[in-house]
């Protein structure tokens, strides 16, 4: 099982607010690119995902800004699979600057979807891709 | 105590993504704008809240996707004050489309700094914008 | 022939940058939203656009910056036909702050496709369309 | 004087639209993110050119979209000087997917202004990074 690189967010001007700062609706959008790193280092790159026809909406979001960045700040994100039931997967994103203090901590809960938009259950419906996530669930003590 | 009108945002063409619905990043940003219209309709528009120094960076987020939307929905989004603690000030968004449909439902805690960037405590601080927060929090049987 | 209203967009705080100032790529956003309204107002709402299968993308931008913007600013936007030619559509837009100044002015040039994406010759294949644009193409010296 | 190598911008799912194409204003993004790696491979990067005082704000765009780019390509961008009159810089642009054809060319231009935000000369009020710049320009037969 090969090792997950972290993912690296070179924060832009355009991402700052009137408070010199990063605005926090950006940080969604770091998790998504860092998600869609993350499946394509462990074999699941776009194209691969959407030849089987499967989609995973984010259902629910928790963000945690332990600390402001800013441009042009380099943000390392490391990504976890903190969770996966039937229908249900649950990551983890840990945030740091340059420093290595964590700027932010979040979760993202997704459902999988066929082509049509109906749910299914990742196990049974595309199992290969339940193997690759299933294996690198994170055991906690949460 | 004046009655707040629901907030409308309009779904814009460019806050949709390949999916062909609103990307769940833009949630985000019209709870800001929620927030935003709901402190002005209050008396605490952006310009009175800057004069007296206080900001109110969000220090955490959930959210909850209820069903898509897309462009050129109007959601109707209803902001609450869910509790106003010494140093926290948590708020709800409940949004709907024009089915009156909920399609997400939502959190964000907010700390208050002074223009140092130092936190503050609000209701010592900044007494009167603690009043008409703490005289609307919503009481719930969570 | 109705008279169309300017369309108003309301600064929001995550579109500031670190400058304090509304980030330029904004600008181009706000164009399209006043450009579906101004559509929406002379009868060619999406809808409606969207069920005759046209659509018009985008082939080229100019804009120019003539004054900063901010949040919680209210901006004014007067859309106009510039130009409509066998598979051009020329618009240009005047943007003003509350104070009457004006902030931008910028042209977009747009052609037409069918669901395929293919080009098509608006005259020819929707006439109705063609004919409200037509009509109010500005006649102008420059 | 050092070849400048182009930068590489991978179109995120977040900059989608529901016609499954990159939305059209993000490309005036990708020109800021282009145009400050440029400015830091030539030895001015932000920080440095924050010491010296001077900020650039954009003061037009020109955007001519070539074809169309989507999630999750590779973007390549090449920046080059067009020209550097007194107190503008004219930048240029051109984009090439992955296969090497152009998507995209465009043009900003960009004024000097100083930490008070008043105009100043290039030339004169910081003569190093105005050489940085000259040496660079682009002799075309336009």
């Amino acid at each position: 099982m090969n090792q997950v690189a972290p993912y690296v967010h070179k924060v832009q001007y355009y991402e700052t607010d009137k408070m010199s700062i990063t605005h926090h609706s950006n940080y969604v959008r770091w998790m998504e690119e860092a998600r869609v790193d993350y499946l394509s280092q462990i074999g699941w790159d776009f194209d691969k995902l959407e030849a089987t026809g499967v989609a995973s909406p984010v259902v629910s979001l928790e963000v945690h800004y332990k600390g402001a960045t800013t441009f042009p700040e380099d943000i390392s994100i490391v990504v976890s699979i903190l969770a996966l039931k039937g229908v249900r997967l649950t990551l983890g994103y840990e945030m740091r600057n340059a420093a290595g203090k964590v700027v932010c901590e979040a979760k993202s809960e997704h459902c999988f979807v066929n082509r049509e938009g109906r749910p299914i259950r990742l196990e049974k419906d595309c199992h290969e891709f339940y193997q690759a996530l299933a294996e690198r669930i994170v055991v906690t003590e949460e």
